[in-house]
């Protein structure tokens, strides 16, 4: 049966070598998991675990107590908020969490940007209104079952949003960092990467919305045709006459 | 005739991995289009596809009511935008949309930065004023032949800004990203990356002239003096002793 | 003897390389350094050497008088700066020192800036409290022996946060730079890549939460329902088809 | 006499693809010159070339006058301001000219943020005090021999900062980029590379000074703790076990 697995350990190999690629991750940080068509094992990214020093044959596979089924390594040390996401959604096939830079600046903001808002069709491509930030942990919740207890937060998160995970495949934990969601492995690291660049774009266009922007302070009028027109004008003078 | 169309769907094949090879987009984002020398035929980017699966012979072909001619794959979900632009402007050869990350930061900026003024030589080299974002679409607008009317408005504000495409050779689509224009599919390729350039120093420019800065708040002479000294003073300690 | 640091110099090498690979170092810039078992010896880069010239065998050895005891080129200009720190902290095996872009700028802001807090989980992964940022130096500590004089700077900080250097793996020099520490070479160069991921990530936290935000700057609901329907929707006409 | 300028060609050439190197310039973008020992001629990249078609052997020559007295391609359009600045000091052999991002964002900014001042050591490392900015050039000064105006407008600025090419390597001209200086091609290119670098920091330790900023917003210390420790603490679970 876990010979079944070869295809999953595969693509979840390949799931997480896209975050390396796509420079999400430095080191061991990081995690993405994919679940058997059954929903008994998910294979998921070893702890502590080198990228380049990641195969397919070193995944780790759990089953839905999280107790390790095959392979040496320890699973991630996040397994426990994967287990709590899969059980709770049966129509997602792949998590991904992620301390990428921009999605996690918003995690960490002060209260009042510690959400996504819808700035651009970028963001309405793929996620359906506010990418939501989880409310922060309590003291209890943090001491005890702290995994477990930040895969219930996220289901509680996507509950207060109204969405389902693929209606908005993507939570902040506050102060902490972004999950994403799919269908696949694949698709859930490919939601990691496009909500990176989404949260790149949000921080812009939020530092240029500022109240105390100056007014205008752009060049005169006659720079502005010197340069234009020694590129374009009648007797432009750049490069080797090509563009005349 | 068909035949004919080998050269452009090279150059637009070319044209769109510019793209790629700039950072400008990831996985399948962003089209860029080139037209032949009868403006009859289009070749664009297909919908969809990854950046890494392109050839030139995977490109879509359609005709001016935007039917495919040629190729197996659909054509990019905006192609009715490009038809709009090569039928307004004969000009034009080429056009390119992304959404790039600091180009599209501007389109989603509140109102009082929508646009991307000049604040420097390198917008002139290439762009003849205000580089203008377009007005909000309307609701109407939105909800049917909403590619095409993304077109439409695209040529009504380069009409309001009175400048042709060749002297203002990028528009933004408000709360989406930049469309730009070129003589050929190359060129409105350059485009699209020389102005993610000059919106990146727009934006840096923009927040080094906030109001809010702080005065002074330079090193000490004497710390200065130490570092520049043991570098390049008649006591010099750094290096191998070659720059004495 | 100095046989037996022929693992150390490969050990030293390959952490200072580590800086280059992660974009911390450019040219000649930074240095890191290793200490043998014995405490009595100490591999470095050799001062103004570039990277791409560096090899295992042209670290330099010094003793811990700072003493050139084997190599033909001069040790870092910041070597007294090391030597204080592996005399006042026997656990620590390496220490780095970069003029890394985020750690820096922490190290260059105004007063009120001057250190990292903690806002997210990436800081407490790696730093137990706030990465303290030393007092501006004196003329005095400026003006004599200056390098040691930052060494114990850098001691007296630390002993101000209550954290000893393992616990506290980092700390800025106030208009300078970081220094960073770990058990060897390797886990210090680390220790400086992880700093400024922390520092990137407390940088646009910070920014984020500026008090004169704008409010809300959302897009139409139409026009986020037709992005996401045109990739998601019923009728969906994004792409080959494939995510029907 | 002109095969004498064969080491002067390579040497130009490689500074001109240092800038390509370092991502200081894209397409054609950016010019780097060099002076032979008598400083009869100059080699210079030539106009509008792309950097991946440069050659050693495509640099075009010219005399002090500006005359092409070798090669085939015409020399950049900025030559006149190198000529100007060749002739002032007969210090440099070098002069480099860029747009790269950050130094062109500080001329392009609002008057108050229009030079570089030294706030921390990496500047001082390198320029003896404030980098400083152009006045604006007059609307006769555009209109007429633009170029060589540039070149003694920054010979003007050199002079009231009372610093000499080599104690302050580097210019920005008002809305438009840095140049910079150095003892011989390389060096001026060092030069701007180091000088995006400086820029770069300073611009972040602006942002960072701001004065609305925020008080505090770090982290819980259950939560802090919580992370830190199951990493390093006495029951670390993260990892495969090499930590403890």
């Amino acid at each position: 049966m876990l010979e079944n697995l070869k295809e999953l350990r595969e693509e979840v190999y390949e799931a997480n070598m896209m975050l390396k690629e796509h420079n999400l991750v430095i080191f061991t940080w990081g995690n993405v998991s994919g679940i058997d068509k059954n929903r008994e094992y998910i294979v998921i990214k070893p702890s502590g675990v080198d990228y380049n020093k990641l195969t397919p044959g070193n995944m780790a596979v759990v089953n839905m107590q999280g107790e390790v089924i095959d392979g040496e390594l320890k699973p991630s040390s996040d397994t426990a908020t994967h287990i709590e996401l899969y059980k709770a959604y049966g129509e997602i096939g792949g998590v991904c969490h992620t301390h990428s830079l921009y999605a996690t600046s918003f995690a960490q903001a002060y209260w009042n940007s510690d959400n996504i808002e819808p700035y651009g069709t970028t963001h309405a491509d793929y996620f359906d209104g506010v990418i939501p930030c989880a409310r922060a942990m309590k003291k209890k919740e943090i001491e005890t079952d702290y995994e477990k207890n930040t895969g219930l937060l996220i289901v509680e998160t996507l509950q207060k949003s109204k969405r389902s995970p693929l209606e908005m495949p993507a939570v902040l934990v506050k102060s902490h960092g972004p999950f994403t969601f799919g269908r696949n492995a694949k698709e859930s690291s490919e939601h990691a990467v496009i909500l990176e660049n989404v949260a790149h774009m949000a921080f812009n266009a939020k530092i240029l919305s500022y109240k105390s922007m100056l007014g205008d302070f752009s060049i005169s009028r006659e720079l502005l045709r010197r340069h234009f027109d020694r590129k374009h004008g009648e007797n432009a003078y750049y490069g080797q006459g090509e563009n005349k």
